[in-house]
């Protein structure tokens, strides 16, 4: 499938600096991940190719966290060149509605997973997002898309949703780390993969880092 | 203010397939517009090098619709490199919540203006944004920001949001041309800025393009 069966259950959000900074953090943690999330700000300062690169260099699945949220339209065009650098997955909000996830769906073929984002992680996600991130879930398994994003600083809440997308969605939990989720929390609950940024690239040693964390797992 | 006080009431969607195009449909065009409006899939092709390139060459607003929609981190992150090359408006979405809102407010302080997207102007943006429009109308009353994204494609929305936010901030509708909005209801309603895009740089001439929706306007 998109994903590969996860392994390390990590999949690491490279929201680095720059481009010197991400290969530093790669080479350190390539072997011990299942992918890596790319998210707009080192894309607008490096450029989207970095992405077609790093996929080559590391083999590593690789996943475009763009939180699309735009009419038709432009949603397709993003999906259209984020397939042209070979992105395994993107990501999309849910609120764009069920025309427009249809749309997404249809262009993005078999060729790119499409993951709906059920709510944000931090406190003002529980003012708007909430209350319709079971709705999201929902309709993940009603357009059958790859899978969701569900809140790693959550946990009840990725139990949750688990039960309405079904076993064989993907779920991606983000929160874990810097923002307070715990990495065994959001698998235990029933995510696949959980988004682990800061409390790796930001650490003294990214490979300890990794190590720390499929260590947590592992002494379940 | 963040945008010059609107004259043509236009702003270009400029979401030309690339660089080449988009300079060929501003030559023709700058002296007419208000203001440029940008969004990801040229920047992802082209680098966010264009917008400010473009604004000193044609001296001209302009305006970064990202849509933002992620956790405060990284829309914060965004919004520091949109201010790097000059952008003078940026878009987000009402649904990050109060405290995402907040704290953009902070980052852009008096450089930046920041507009709150009330609804997507597609039937999709029915299901679900729809239901928060007069919410994020107010949000931006409250926190206090320069103005929201209203749907030209719904004029009695324009219209009602327009009470809501009050007099003095700026409404810029999207959705007209293409997408089925009438430029004269859109600013009849309350808007100070139509958004037009593909009804412009689609035209077989963009000029003439832009000098027939002036007379709409003038004509009423």
């Amino acid at each position: 499938m998109f994903l590969d069966k996860p392994e390390s259950h990590i999949m690491l959000a490279l929201d680095t600096p720059n481009r010197k900074r991400s290969f530093e953090v790669l080479d350190e943690t390539y072997d011990l991940i299942d992918a890596v999330k790319f998210n707009y700000p080192l894309i607008l300062k490096e450029g989207l190719e970095i992405i077609r690169e790093i996929k080559e260099r590391y083999k590593l699945k690789v996943v475009a966290d763009f939180k699309v949220a735009d009419v038709p339209v432009t949603n397709n065009r993003i999906i259209e060149l984020v397939k042209e650098v070979g992105v395994d997955v993107v990501m999309v909000h849910g609120f764009i509605g069920s025309d427009a996830l249809l749309e997404l769906k249809d262009i993005a073929s078999n060729e790119i997973g499409i993951i709906i984002v059920t709510e944000l992680t931090h406190p003002g996600g529980l003012e708007f997002t909430r209350n319709y991130s079971e709705k999201f879930a929902e309709l993940c398994a009603f357009v059958d898309v790859y899978g969701i994003q569900a809140p790693g600083t959550r946990p009840d809440q990725v139990k949750k949703l688990r039960e309405i997308v079904g076993p064989d969605k993907v779920i991606v939990s983000c929160g874990v780390g810097a923002q307070g989720g715990s990495f065994a929390d959001a698998v235990d609950a029933g995510a696949d993969f959980a988004i682990i940024g800061r409390a790796i690239y930001d650490a003294p040693s990214p490979r300890e880092a990794v190590i720390n964390f499929r260590k947590v797992k592992v002494e379940q």
